[in-house]
């Protein structure tokens, strides 16, 4: 017996959802969708599980996220974050030949990109699901999702993270409708557009949305003082954050 | 050449320092203090690194950082919390047979039982160093006690981690001692006092100091509604966070 190294990744988009419409636009709503995958052999054979795999000897844990990533989706992340170590004993089935401890990643990913890549890599093995409407998980995976889920909903009330579900401009209707899907459920108009000028979180870009509407709604950008992608305590570049140190000499 | 997975823990401490005193009661200012190691083999011989070693096979990752913490300070953490995993492929020396990926906690014990404990533990390989003032370190122990001290800072502003430095019961100043110390600025009182009020974390005891002076100071308490030790996503206890999950029955 020995202990096994893996890397998964919980890949977040945002989708429209049939279960619900807004009543302004009558467009679906959106909802938080991930990525599974279909296991081909045992343990779990035939279950759907977070895409991932043994850590590569030559491979750092962040690029066998993306290597994930890729694989399954074929896209690039607008974030990728490490979110755990999960390394209890009792996480892999008995009789297991060997222990795995899984490092967790997750990410986010465009919705837009998420349609064009859906049509490309969707196949038998690899399919989309709403996070309110999972299958049946393998190993511990029903956990890790959970888990990322709640870093995400408490992570859109306090950083940039809704950006990397938004195009580089935005209405503060758009940037609404992603913090209620994310969180899933509805926020007042006038409180949060206080709320997120109170921050200077976002700033205006000075142009309108051009169509039809009589008074267009303005378009925003994120303040790009800092960096939406947290790439680890080796990679930061917010001005809050340690700048990269430097990697002692190896001896 | 394989992956060996490795725990260790960042351990941090307030201890007074000789480096100021508190122009009010004289008392010398605390500072944040851990305990490191010294490697008595190669690589980096004779170097100081963070206590830990290769996870056993029938070991939980939580249980190794609390093994881990026992055999070098003889404590039992207020407070412990997986840091992050480090796993780039240059973080070991050059020749190295093995390649090991490290999953750090960070922990914060009591000031009072470092005294006592430091009576007990200190020894010629394990000593305690003030966060200003480390040795050189053993691979890249030193990134990773810089990014400790991050998440330390920021965890400080926004959750009730001041907690596990403090007795039961303290006052305004002891509370606001704790948070310039691990902020290592000076905070304004009066704001202080209004931030924290306005967060509802702590309540008052209706009690004050015993002592000599003419107004003794409140004695306050945390508010016992949030949990103070972070767990992971498995031993979540907080109502913000998700209940303990029920674990999948392994098939």
């Amino acid at each position: 017996m020995q202990i096994t190294l893996a890397v998964s990744t919980v890949i977040f988009a945002l989708r429209p959802t049939s279960a619900g419409a807004d009543p302004e636009s009558g467009a679906p709503l959106p909802a938080l969708w991930l990525p599974l995958v279909r296991r081909i052999r045992p343990p779990y054979e035939g279950q759907w599980a977070l895409p991932g795999g043994p850590l590569g000897i030559d491979e750092d844990l962040e690029a066998a996220a993306a290597r994930t990533l890729g694989a399954t989706t074929a896209l690039a992340p607008n974030y990728l974050e490490q979110l755990y170590a999960f390394g209890t004993l009792d996480r892999s089935p008995d009789g297991a030949n060997d222990r795995v401890v899984s490092v967790v990643y997750w990410a986010l990913v465009n919705s837009d990109e998420v349609v064009h890549s859906d049509r490309n890599t969707s196949t038998e093995n690899v399919r989309w699901f709403s996070v309110d409407d999972l299958p049946d998980l393998a190993f511990d995976h029903d956990v890790i999702i959970e888990y990322a889920l709640w870093r995400l909903r408490n992570k859109v009330e306090y950083s940039r993270i809704a950006h990397a579900f938004l195009g580089d401009t935005f209405t503060l209707a758009e940037l609404r409708e992603v913090h209620e899907s994310v969180l899933g459920r509805t926020l007042d108009p006038a409180n949060f557009r206080r709320q997120i000028e109170s921050t200077n979180a976002i700033v205006p870009t000075g142009k309108r949305v051009t169509g039809t509407s009589y008074r267009p709604p303005k378009l925003y950008r994120y303040n790009n003082s800092a960096e939406p992608v947290d790439r680890g305590p080796l990679g930061r570049t917010d001005p809050a954050e340690p700048a990269s140190p430097s990697r002692k000499p190896t001896a």
